[in-house]
């Protein structure tokens, strides 16, 4: 599952998150993340072991049909770069599988920080040298949250588990979706606000 | 139910936010929001109009027992301030009834701005006075979604309302909140990446 050899996958390989597990063990006690939400997480991918890229397909989908979320992966020509869509793709499969079976850890969260930067002028298109708009604005990438979330409850509700088994399985993966978010913020807030 | 008396609580009273209703309905559209949802928000707050304070209760116990949530409301001595905490409840309340109750227009958009800037050195502790840290950190406030979409589920559901009912007022609520911390990430981000 851990498919070390996507162009431009580097887990493992990039720059420290200023954010550390200490301060990420605070944002858990927010939300609530505990040890059975991490094996709720476990279990929802090996549910869901062959069906990371349906879910993307499926989010992908709703980003093509809204300009305001598809325009980041436009070319110069202001239509959709689709070789950068290509590239991008079995990373962000990548990343469903990550949250799911990944230890939250420095590792991790460096990851994070790095996905985060991808997604901002520092490091947006550099990765596929691609030549799209600089930025996915902050609004977007916490606004997607949403289908991200409600997506998931869909899929389980699909599977016909008892309900506080989808219960079980909709909540880690709702706080593991906020709390990636909340470390995807971190580059795009004003110095010392985040 | 709009108690237009409480201290500090400036609703239709503040500058005009920089996030115009053309853009808030594209962030609806993201999360999918519709008139359905607008329906169910308003159902909820019939539902839950003497419990308004009830949840926030329930939330500021969550803020209470972890010092990372709490140390905002800490005087200058480190220990809670109880007179800001008390100020605060009320604007808090009245959040969960705007919530439910009030149209997403322009003078929503321009609150929105303003409950966000009262979270940063813009104008935190202005409205009450007082000498807490100037700053809620932005992490926070987007983590503690999950306690605020958690919690309402676990009302709904000892309403012994239907599956299909708690799913149905449960999206809409998450969607608000959602909308609501997108809109109070935008005096955070850096220019031009909101």
């Amino acid at each position: 599952m851990l498919a070390p050899s996507i162009p431009g996958y580097d887990y493992g390989k990039v720059q420290r998150s200023p954010v550390t597990v200490d301060e990420f063990k605070r944002l858990q006690s927010v939300v609530g993340f505990t040890d059975d939400d991490r094996q709720a997480l476990s279990d929802a991918g090996e549910l869901f072991a062959d069906e990371a890229e349906a879910l993307v397909d499926g989010w992908r989908k709703i980003i093509g049909s809204q300009e305001p979320l598809s325009e980041w992966f436009f070319g110069p020509d202001r239509k959709p770069d689709d070789e950068y869509k290509a590239a991008v793709k079995p990373r962000f499969v990548q990343w469903v599988v990550d949250t799911f079976t990944r230890p939250f850890d420095q590792t991790w969260l460096d990851y994070q920080e790095e996905i985060a930067l991808r997604h901002t002028p520092a490091k947006k298109n550099k990765t596929d040298g691609v030549q799209a708009p600089p930025l996915v604005p902050l609004r977007y990438v916490l606004a997607f949250a949403v289908p991200v979330i409600a997506d998931m409850r869909e899929h389980l509700v699909r599977k016909n588990l008892p309900v506080d088994e989808i219960e079980r399985l909709h909540a880690a993966w709702t706080k593991a979706v906020i709390l990636t978010l909340t470390l995807w913020s971190r580059p795009y807030t004003k110095q010392d606000l985040w």
